[in-house]
């Protein structure tokens, strides 16, 4: 079962996010009109960026700002817990024109772990872990909290509960700016009892993460599948080889479902074509088109 | 200026190892005869696991696991130093036939590196980062050592000489084995000088190392722009819709070139045929094919 609520080709600007796909539809179902809202803030303030001149880079970081900081989003504060009861985040940030590239991976005091993203991309890095991710994060000016921050009551629960479903949500964004340049943004923190240390695909340009000159991804679900499908390069390439961006998407995840694995994922592509699937029971997203209200869909 | 010293199709199994695209000539001339002889010794170690029944997976290992110990290549003892004096370490295998993977980023104390990836790749993990990364090398009997076993005189040297050039080198093989089995694996200390926590190409799968049905290929260079390229896997998709291994590496090593960074790779496709081009001064390497001698290249 794929599911897509992409449209078709349309103006510019266009910005879709996504807050994760998984199984947790019963517990969404009591929450359904924070989600909507938290949703629908995220493309409001992904458009006050566009609408202050700013690329498709800073509309998706400005998105992913906005559910980083939702509790019920599983990145920032609220993110799921490691089995040792710390929260451990990654980010990544990629600018289509010239491929260039900022993630961060195992930060524990970075409030918006984008921001980190972002310092690392407009540095010579591309990927900064640990410790150092955060005091380059701190030194770009992003807030440094105590991880006890990041922990919710919630999430103390939901380690507790072995019966729980398993969280392995996501949130991200992908932007085609006005201009023309794509954007693609991830932030998560992992999946619900993770040993220390593991980094899923969200970080790792490629996997998680991709923009280029022809399409941009952000993908979420059980991240080792997709780094070892390059998953979001794979929906470049075929864009790139002239696929749509549906057919280019549905193949990414039908790699990731031979490995036996799950999730979705967002991909706007250079003419602002839009895919959204998931082979989840569920996916909150949004979708914002220039000319259009924005849409967003919860359960 | 592509050099590539692959050769035809030919019987299996094949390995190839590289010891690091660069432009440090002066510096292995005076150390030829060491290099040669570390290169010979492991090609004989990969061919001596193939010959006890073992995979292509353990081959390439163990030709990096000679490789690391050698303290005049970039990886475990004898590796780069970060800014801090330290030495950081990442490694990374991948085994074609179900695309596992494993790489661990920022470790200290494993004595190789690429022993590390292989527990990962044991593991439901594909990356693990830091202190985590050791442990779980250390659970697997990887020996753990202080961080001054890692750090060589003529490294702490390097690190004070400003004018010294930039050290960027890295290890590497790839193997095709008797059962037709593809893998790839990587290790490195990274870029001399780098700030601590910065991870380059080697362990993002895709990037620095990439096996799949189709070829395995193993990078070297300046990571950020392999990573921004997806290279290795670049090269396999390439391979896959009817490319020479010959084309496909030059391809990638293109999109490195047109980002105006510079490196190399080794490739090997599933009918054994080898590419191993540079766009730098020198890259060590080596080739043994079934039915010939061992072959290696200094400069």
């Amino acid at each position: 079962l794929t599911r897509s609520s992409g449209e078709g080709r349309s103006e510019r600007p266009v910005i879709a996010i996504h807050a994760g796909a998984g199984d947790h539809g019963a517990e969404l179902r009591g929450h359904e009109d924070e989600c909507h809202a938290a949703l629908l803030e995220a493309l409001e303030s992904a458009r006050t960026a566009l609408d202050q001149g700013l690329d498709a880079t800073h509309a998706v970081q400005a998105a992913i700002v906005v559910m980083e900081n939702f509790e019920l989003f599983n990145a920032g504060r609220g993110a799921t817990l490691c089995s040792d009861g710390a929260v451990e985040m990654s980010a990544a940030l990629m600018r289509g024109s010239d491929r260039a590239a900022g993630a961060v991976a195992v930060v524990h005091h970075t409030e918006n772990p984008i921001l980190g993203a972002r310092a690392v991309l407009d540095s010579p890095q591309v990927l900064v872990v640990g410790v150092p991710a955060d005091e380059l994060a701190a030194q770009a000016g992003v807030p440094q909290l105590p991880n006890e921050h990041f922990i919710t009551e919630r999430q103390r629960e939901r380690l507790r509960d072995a019966a729980a479903e398993l969280d392995r949500a996501t949130v991200g964004a992908v932007c085609l700016d006005g201009e023309g340049l794509l954007a693609a943004g991830t932030s998560t923190g992992g999946i619900r009892g993770q040993p220390p240390g593991r980094v899923g695909d969200c970080p790792v340009i490629g996997a998680g993460t991709w923009a280029d000159g022809h399409a941009a991804i952000s993908c979420t679900g059980d991240g080792e599948a997709f780094i070892r499908c390059t998953a979001a390069r794979h929906v470049a390439a075929l864009v790139e080889r002239g696929a749509s961006v549906d057919a280019a998407a549905a193949q990414a995840l039908q790699l990731v479902a031979e490995l036996k694995f799950t999730g979705g994922l967002i991909a706007v592509d250079g003419e602002g074509n839009v895919a959204l699937p998931y082979i989840t029971s569920v996916m909150p997203r949004g979708l914002w088109r220039a000319g259009r209200e924005p849409t967003t869909w919860v359960l």
